[in-house]
């Protein structure tokens, strides 16, 4: 499979790239980005951690404004950051900012017209990383995370395939997604009226259907605009509670749903996922 | 003079915000940026350091990419960062993206329609700071620096007025505006064609021509695509050497004139300013 280096930027001592690549899964062309560690140029293969962004990101707005390269160049850790869907004049679109291109929501949709494109779920899972894993030195240790969407997107993927995954964590999730406007709004278009079939991609139905194990962490800004409405992390804690896990979720006054909040903790996810992707367990 | 908060951000333990206010120096309406280190809320009259951005920024690509806040929360120093130029449909414009709005090259114009709005100098000065003064926990401790176009604001604006700033840092500077193509169309149009007023805008010119003595650091990348038709970083070192001045220009391979090299190096801007700004003399 080739991929075509559209830009790229020295960082940290290491090296900022985007790619465009044709994806069969997508049945589109996409963009994604990589962030290679100074270690990744002289012969180390470095673990990596997904990114999943929220909605109307590309690939963009987590490396220009989470000020994770610093972090990633000291602990030896790739970061790939995909765009947020599949776009282009042959990709259905809506007119709102939650449905269509830049509204993936991590999943692979059912439903005409977005089940011709709408596969992130396989493309983050299984197409993404065996490019990846082609064109840089990286090794099988992987992780993720993502803010809002892609926090559920990271949750979700990460519950449904503990095995893959060294650790997950989030900002600002949308934990229940069956239960919330965006999560109604999107998952009726992308996967049909069957309720059912959207707790397969909701966080909350995931952690209470099956003992989930793998370490989670999650951070939510108490000054988040869409925190009761949308977000709704006190559901999160509940499904966990009853299921018996342990699930750590922080709270912080005064933070919002913006990249100022991630850049603020950003570095305490990135220490996180280090110790799990530089275990040695397999 | 009031101020308007039009957007807030809590990060790393303070506070990103945004103001409108009415500028009589530009005659328009300005819009500028505040980091707020945690230790203002708590009492503590903090120093200051203004940012000057480059060409089509506004107050928001620094605040947004240096990931500048963790190390001046921490320092406990205030980051004001304007606009780089007035704006809006009463203002002189061009269709190029180095002239009008966006490009004010932080000067005093003085040819029509240019000079009716554009006086960025005295507004950076003289109006800023006194706003600045007047609306936040400040004390008169000051130092600046810029990008590009904001790195030859930054020190132009320090070497005509050494006794104001502690200190004075750059980013990939234009450092002699008279003799490369941005400054030569941006002068003559602000300045007019007489060569010899220009010159009090070159910080080639103002170091040969005086001893100024203040504490300078400019970093600049070696893959910068601006180096040697617009930068001239080897003009400065050399007006430096002909005046006596020492001033400390360091290089740096692979770097680009992206903000992901601010990025890199914004830490050790920060603690060079906080050096200056906290010392004794006054």
């Amino acid at each position: 499979m080739s991929i075509e280096n559209i830009s790229q930027h020295k960082s940290f001592g290491g090296w900022h790239k985007q790619y465009k690549h044709k994806s069969d899964v997508l049945n589109s062309d996409m963009r994604s980005a990589i962030y290679l560690p100074p270690c990744a140029a002289e012969g180390v293969d470095v673990p990596v951690l997904y990114w999943l962004s929220g909605l109307t990101c590309t690939d963009e707005n987590f490396m220009q404004k989470a000020g994770a390269h610093r972090v990633a160049a000291e602990l030896g850790i790739a970061i790939v950051a995909p765009d947020t869907s599949p776009r282009g004049e042959a990709v259905a679109d809506s007119p709102d900012y939650d449905l269509g291109q830049g509204a993936g929501f991590y999943l692979n949709a059912t439903e005409a017209p977005w089940n011709r494109h709408y596969r992130m779920y396989d493309y983050i899972l299984n197409e993404l990383p065996e490019i990846i894993q082609n064109a840089f030195p990286v090794n099988n240790a992987r992780s993720i995370s993502g803010h809002s969407m892609g926090g559920h997107g990271a949750l979700t993927i990460a519950y449904k395939n503990p095995g893959l995954f060294k650790s997950v964590s989030a900002f600002s999730p949308i934990t229940n997604p069956s239960e919330c406007p965006w999560g109604e709004k999107a998952f009726s278009a992308y996967l049909g009226k069957e309720k059912k079939e959207w707790l397969n991609y909701d966080a909350c139905a995931l952690i209470s259907s099956g003992g989930v194990a793998i370490p989670t962490l999650i951070d939510q800004g108490l000054g988040d605009e869409f925190l009761s409405n949308q977000l709704k992390p006190e559901a999160l804690l509940s499904a966990a509670d009853k299921a018996g896990i342990s699930l750590e979720l922080r709270t912080h006054e005064g933070y919002d749903h913006s990249y100022y909040f991630i850049a603020t903790f950003i570095e305490e996810h990135l220490r996180f996922h280090a110790v799990h992707l530089k275990s040695n367990d397999s």
